[in-house]
């Protein structure tokens, strides 16, 4: 075992990250309630975002362009997160409130939908920058409606 | 009002997105707690995408290159997430095991910390591409070095 080799594996564990602290496992999830979890929390991540900028979309609060580009930023990474918690472990396995059959039995669909949400986040995080309210919200509703339609399918 | 914030609002209410499902706020966070368990959430997503990266630098688990890509990507975008916890509803506000004050007595430090975090991820991202293990275990080595540096001064 060569010297750099030595120095990761104590870095490692002064960072807690030994063999006692994870389980060795081939992907993120080992079990699918972990998955479940985290895909869970990662949508739950998006929806918090999403919230604020439709709360200013729809006038409830004062539109706050700082606030609304933060938001749109969180919300576009958050976009790209839950997905994987789909896959693997979390295949075929539902959770409470969970994601329908529907999920796996249309994959194709599903996938080609995620990545037009994470497109429609991208724009929308870009039109933010706009800071003019009819850009935005031409943006936000292109992204709603892709989440409807979405939950419509394929959310219990 | 016309027509456009009218078709705008409908289709809010049919997300399920009224004032009744979603407090008036002006950040995403009305509550410390929500801060908290937010920042929590998103740091436990990057922890949970690190420690497979890790599993595989060590080699407990065999090196897969397209699953690396997969927890590297997630991973940089996770690390862009629990930061805004840190601040509105959620400055000076502390979690079981959570942050501590020093996070806002150095603030500027914690800051840059956090920008040089992003940069480590992206870097790490750009790394896992060459699926080369002495590339990707040098850029690995410096991301944890700062996950370390950052937890020693600012976590329970």
């Amino acid at each position: 075992m060569h010297t750099t080799m030595l120095r990761s594996l104590s870095l490692l564990t002064l960072l807690g990250i030994s063999s006692l602290s994870f389980c060795a496992h081939s992907s993120a999830f080992t079990e699918a309630e972990e998955a479940v979890e985290y895909r869970q929390s990662a949508l739950q991540l998006m929806r918090e975002n999403f919230s604020v900028m439709a709360d200013m979309v729809r006038g409830d609060i004062d539109y706050d362009a700082a606030t609304f580009e933060t938001r749109a930023e969180a919300f576009y990474h958050a976009s790209h997160l839950p997905w994987d918690g789909f896959r693997d472990a979390g295949e075929n396995f539902r959770g409470d409130g969970d994601a329908l059959p529907a999920v796996w039995e249309n994959w194709d669909d599903f996938s080609q939908r995620i990545e037009q949400l994470k497109s429609d986040a991208k724009a929308l995080s870009e039109a933010s920058a706009s800071h003019d309210m009819s850009t935005i919200r031409s943006s936000f509703m292109s992204t709603a409606r892709n989440c409807q339609q979405c939950h419509d399918r394929y959310r219990e």
